[in-house]
């Protein structure tokens, strides 16, 4: 019977998710999907790409979290309009917390909608919410065996960044290790290591960013 | 009926662990849930507890892993009792798991039981697996919002942990914020600050949970 139901859950969030995707693609929104362990510099990340991005593009911000709204202020703070979604217990968004939301949104002005997802390395690379494409962000304090531990979501993902490589001298972390883990369950996605930080490698991949959000908006 | 089945798992998962709590106590067995986010450094601590603490018991480990047996690998090469539990993407324990796992181990001959669950700061907090106590590890580098972000881990819990305390140079991270958060949601519980490379805190930890394993064997 869980099986069933999963699988229920799975079908209605396919459904919903095909119905995010037209109403974005009729408004020309790219959806951002970011996703990664809690405290791997997702928000922080997110602030950065809005900094590089926004003289290009108009943007907004749905931040997924269990409870509370520290990071919704953080981007509305930066005179970007945010909406907090709390989960109060689920550990995923999924696409019907999407479709709720969107109309909160003036569709037509927007470009880029980024949808901080839940912290978490599991679950969330399960649901597709809708998204043009997916970022998967993993620190280095993390540890270099997150590839194999969990393959899923570096699998499904469209962008790897690694993130705090400012951090690098301090922590054992072997990235020819990660990059292959990454290559034999992804060959194609980008690998960008950045620090949001410092800032370093942000403009690579802002600029990385950039060119397929002018992709998907054709 | 999505709310309906998730009751009835949680029921499933109480009446079970109900049952190994008392297989676990006819055998006079201490079991400790370590959970945390993904490189939060579970197995780090758990490999530098089983130094200070199998000269006074007799230890075993469980590893929840989605895939893989990389830590289960690690704690056998200690000559310690080890089995290797993968969830195939679930992103928990169940005390299912644990029930159907306790044959593999002389319960007879054991003492402690460490369960690493798996990578994950939300969903394994609401799933009794039959345990004595809870151990919540929380590393430096995930930053200080997640006590506020992610309360039921640290409400649930019958020690914090906080890791990798050696960074705290490197990172800005507000000890005083994480204590109050979590004596806000956790008022009795400890807390311990330790750094599994250097070992610091560590002989303070152990003495705490030797003393918690002897009242719960007694």
């Amino acid at each position: 019977m869980e099986i069933k139901v999963l699988h229920q859950v799975m079908e209605w969030n396919q459904d919903v998710s095909a119905e995010v995707r037209k109403t974005l693609a009729e408004n020309r929104v790219c959806l951002i999907n970011v996703m990664g362990s809690p405290g791997a510099g997702k928000t922080s990340l997110i602030t950065g790409l809005i900094e590089r991005l926004r003289g290009a593009f108009s943007i907004g911000v749905i931040e997924g979290d269990i409870t509370g709204q520290i990071d919704a202020e953080k981007i509305a703070a930066l005179a970007i309009p945010a909406v907090q979604l709390n989960t109060d217990g689920a550990c995923h968004i999924e696409a019907m917390s999407i479709q709720r939301i969107l109309p909160q949104f003036d569709l037509a002005a927007l470009d880029v909608l980024f949808v901080e997802n839940i912290g978490n390395l599991v679950c969330p690379a399960e649901f597709d919410i809708g998204e043009n494409f997916r970022l998967t962000v993993l620190s280095i304090p993390e540890g270099d065996d997150k590839v194999a531990k969990y393959p899923l979501m570096f699998t499904d993902t469209d962008c790897l960044v690694l993130n705090k490589c400012d951090m690098l001298p301090y922590f054992d972390f072997d990235l020819a290790r990660v990059t292959a883990d990454y290559r034999g369950v992804n060959p194609e996605a980008p690998q960008f290591e950045v620090s949001s930080r410092t800032g370093a490698g942000l403009d690579a991949l802002a600029g990385h960013l950039a060119a397929r959000i002018r992709a998907a908006l054709a």
